[in-house]
């Protein structure tokens, strides 16, 4: 693996990390991708350290990619989740935290719903904290995943012209694959119903665009975002058949253009909503790439943030 | 453990596998339960090999069952149950089970209450599939594990007579024996209500006798199946007291018969409705041999179909 | 560690566990303490040993706590909650238990609602039974862990003045407390509400003050038991505002006395009920060493129980 170092202590979000930074954890990222082709994916990089993934949100991909990235290096895993745990008896999370954390976890993966709720663990304590989705904030290890999964199809993310497209207000991983997208030089295309794209976002240094079909003539891939079934109906978003007529990705859309895009998606996805399943399974689409690289970016976080703890031992 | 290797890649039912690769799980099976009864009871077979228990039904013995099993084999073992999982989201099987087989895991044991959902499953991926139950199916690793427990008990299965009692239409674990014990040469007789028990099912090569005592008096050993009590009293299943009277197995009407008989029962037993608690801890009780012939059996079919892999590392 | 070793076979209270075993317990405990500084917390004692955590009531920390004092010990873990068992479909705690512990566990850590329910668990297996609590009647890891903190703390238990604060009718950890404390040379003074202390409780060897200020004049420590919201305003306890005024910890009420007094808590807090949050996160107060010791004295428990199973392999 890497010889490189990383400046960061925890992954709280992309916001303010740096280039270089970014860099190692996608150069290291792509070398654990190919370990996960071999017969036996695991190596012993994390033997003796415990990492607690604290899921205080439901969560199926998120937990058990990090769980997997996790045990291929060899680490000791505890799984809590707020269903059977105290912070039902009205805990407080910084009792919780600091609970758990008293116990000399060494890593802790923890989604919350609390935006921030991170930054204010790291006041408590000093294990490691990676974050695995606050709210609406942030969701840094899934757009380090989109990006490797960019760099593995395009070589490189300098200059690449980036779609986003859904609900960006309400959404961390859009937040995330900002930060991170702008960070690395690529250009970024907010797509979306109107109030459901962020006053004043074009600080961040992104553009905005509400006709998704100039977005698909643009970019050189789109990001497709969930929409949350929840907020239907109820003010935010029209009903299902408007919004998949006006922002669903399917064959007869992708059709109008010449150019071949690259279609991602983080899931799970409402088929026949945002995306349809023709083109959710068919060529332009890389989104099982995307969990696999989700796996291997975990391993690279994992192995910048708590290696040098982990070969402390052997020195 | 055995030379011998089975042709199944998968273990989605018996009602097709071979008469030789059952022979070879049972010998398996019994190294295993040897293995089973050494202070130290883990052996390094699975060493770096991902297993992920799917189970989208509630289950204790067998969920446990199976991961003690694979713990067993040195494997890295991730849980996943339908409560804690974007299921609920309304995520269909196919975009789960893609999803996570994405992350290149070696084999996946699902508990799913769609009848046919393996078989599914092994178009997606090609990941090992191991059905622990889908719907009133298949219950494969079951039905072995009566087996290895009559093995145990008799020696053999050819010529042996088995009664199967209870609810025969709805059970997963009535028609893997079914397959299993034909395919072995042991002769099945059926036993319940008669509307509860299948049309046309003598046509697997299985007798009917819906009068209980007739089938104590011809049978070597009965599997009494649990009574699902959601079925009582809604037209299907008389009421418990009428069910006790009819097909209960206790000790009065055991006493009718002079010969020794064997009980096995699948659990968890409804004590008092079809097994009395003096039968079930009694001597012809196996009922404790079937949960720890479970462990060994799961051991023989995860050696058998995931070994190889684990060995190519190796060599 | 230790060459000595323990009398007893499983750790089902404190009520009957002599000073001698007790002892040893503590200074095994303090070794691991030791361990847990290291970078690498993990020893290779149970390599190769099962153990399942049954947890059939919610817990946070005491189920993350023998996790983790089982994977530092190298032992294999399951982990088991009712939420997700077939106790939901009415089986028996005896069924329960004997069908997991059929399959050659070697050690069951359970937590369960009936006062009891650990010493029927023995006369079914001979798995090793380690008691998280039980009911209302004994959790002896915590008194374990509480007496840890003491010693490391005064460097002795003997002649040591402890009070504990709460309801004492309903808490395990006070009757754990008492026996371990009393046993080991221990001045051991009980406050409350008086119909929350049980009668005749003095023969166990404890004084008996209603008076919360004449507790912490007199004390060298003290123990401030959690309050349970559910019983507050039902009669048994008044409302949080009163229990607060006449019980509750805070600095006005230390301020009071000149002596400086160590703050126990076993967790969760009330904060603002039972204890303010400027004493629980004040100098007075050691709950988060409390936290830590409770992984260590799980360590020296689970190591003197199952630790010479697992070296009769290697000899």
């Amino acid at each position: 693996m890497s010889e490189a170092s990383i400046s960061i202590k925890h992954l709280l979000g992309l916001e303010h990390v740096s280039r270089e930074d970014i860099q190692i954890l996608l150069d290291t990222g792509l070398s654990f991708r190919e370990v996960l082709d071999r017969p036996i994916k695991k190596v012993p990089t994390l033997i003796g350290i415990n990492i607690v993934n604290l899921f205080f949100e439901n969560s199926t991909r998120t937990r058990i990619s990090f769980e997997l990235a996790e045990k291929r290096l060899s680490a000791d895993v505890t799984n809590f989740s707020a269903s059977s745990s105290s912070v039902k008896k009205g805990e407080s999370l910084k009792d919780t935290a600091r609970n758990i954390f008293a116990m000399k976890m060494d890593g802790v993966v923890m989604r919350h719903p609390t935006p921030g709720a991170h930054v204010q663990l790291t006041e408590y304590v000093d294990t490691v904290v990676i974050n695995a989705g606050d709210g609406t904030h942030e969701h840094p290890t899934q757009a380090l995943l989109d990006m490797l999964s960019l760099v593995e199809k395009f070589g490189h993310l300098d200059g690449l012209k980036i779609g986003i497209l859904g609900d960006i207000s309400h959404s961390r991983v859009a937040l995330s694959n900002i930060f991170g997208l702008v960070t690395m030089g690529a250009e970024v295309t907010l797509c979306g119903p109107g109030h459901l794209i962020p006053p004043h976002i074009e600080e961040l240094g992104v553009s905005i665009n509400t006709d998704v079909d100039e977005v698909l003539e643009w970019a050189d891939a789109v990001n497709v975002l969930r929409i949350q079934r929840e907020r239907m109906g109820v003010g935010l978003i029209p009903s299902v058949r408007e919004y998949r007529q006006r922002f669903g990705i399917n064959n007869e859309r992708l059709a109008r253009h010449k150019k071949e895009i690259v279609v991602m998606h983080p899931g799970p996805i409402n088929r026949g909503v945002e995306l349809d399943s023709d083109v959710a399974d068919g060529d332009q689409a890389i989104i099982l790439d995307q969990v696999l690289n989700g796996v291997a970016i975990r391993m690279s976080v994992l192995y910048h943030l708590l290696g040098r703890q982990a070969a402390g031992e052997e020195n």
